[in-house]
């Protein structure tokens, strides 16, 4: 599976604006306020997040919330599921989807208004769903340098001719993500060849 | 919903391989049968795109070809389900996913060994997904010049440091992939403001 970077700890505590719809001065509450609720539902991504690592799975977790409440969640279940594209937020699109069939809503209108809290920037797969969803505002621990779609890797606005505004925001708690990615991949390691396991941790002491 | 163009019929069935897994001179037996059969199974394909085009969707469809057989179609059922993601492969990937769990096979091996044919060029979500499923072969109609993921708008060898081989043929039907573009877009366009119609005959007509 793609197995994300956690190379570039040194700057994941940083909270950086990559992209705002607003000018600058006007005044947009839904952004306000889910800048506001980061602690809270960034917090709850990282359940999603932990649960992840405790099945053995790449640590990344979800939320989407829509009025101030949390309409889905998603952890990754790549491993377990045997499905490579089983990523948090897949997971979380699917269970809001099928809530939103069963409730009559129309899952365009929801989307529109939702935000995402991850722990570690999506990749090109679920960026561009994302981007299709029509997501407004993306909050991001972690960057992931050797398959993000928002910004590394991939920049989500060069997906299409007229792409959608998006408020993307990183580093709210990376360094916490960058930790459990490093937990899952010292646990994975001791599966690991020796002269494997020798680099990994080379590389953490360099840090 | 994100549209695909059909700006580019003037190329579109000309035959050209983006990228091949074998050296050259290399015998690929499983490349060699999946060519001898684009006829037979791309036009499994655009039985699903008809369909499509039928249900008033977007005309993409594809299969999935394992050892000979169909193990998977799907086509685009973004409108009537209200889910943006909901494109002819990702619709197929679910469909195989579910036969493997229920006969408890591997997807990993299964996709590893299977042919996509498709009549658009995938857009970014799905050629992301397909690379992170290593399908090793993709045959495609039509390009995609305003949201391809293959090659066009995105180019799936980019998507991360160490990408599979993929052996990547486009153009075979992809004419008719344009023709049927064109049926849906003049049928949305009798929905479509009176001054947007024109442009659109216009366009049609200068090609």
């Amino acid at each position: 599976m793609s197995e994300p970077s956690s190379s570039n700890s040194e700057t994941s505590d940083e909270i950086i604006v990559i992209s705002r719809r607003a000018a600058p001065g006007e005044v947009d509450e839904a952004y306000e306020t889910a800048v506001k609720n980061l602690d809270k539902f960034m917090s709850a991504a990282f359940v999603q997040a932990e649960e992840a690592l405790d099945h053995s799975e790449v640590p990344v977790g979800c939320v989407f919330v829509h009025d101030g409440d949390i309409i889905g969640s998603g952890r990754n279940n790549v491993n377990e599921s045997r499905d490579p594209t089983l990523h948090a937020e897949i997971v979380a699109i699917t269970e809001i989807m099928n809530h939103c069939q069963t409730h009559d809503l129309d899952p365009a209108k929801i989307f529109a208004e939702s935000t995402l809290y991850v722990n570690l920037e999506p990749c090109m797969m679920c960026a561009s769903a994302l981007q299709q969803l029509k997501i407004p505002r993306i909050f991001f621990g972690a960057v992931n340098d050797r398959f993000g779609g928002i910004f590394s890797v991939g920049n989500v606005f060069d997906y299409e001719s007229d792409p959608p505004k998006m408020d993307i925001v990183r580093g709210f708690m990376g360094g916490k993500a960058v930790e459990l990615l490093q937990r899952f991949y010292q646990n994975s390691n001791m599966r690991a060849p020796p002269e494997k396991r020798v680099v990994k941790v080379q590389n953490r002491e360099t840090k």
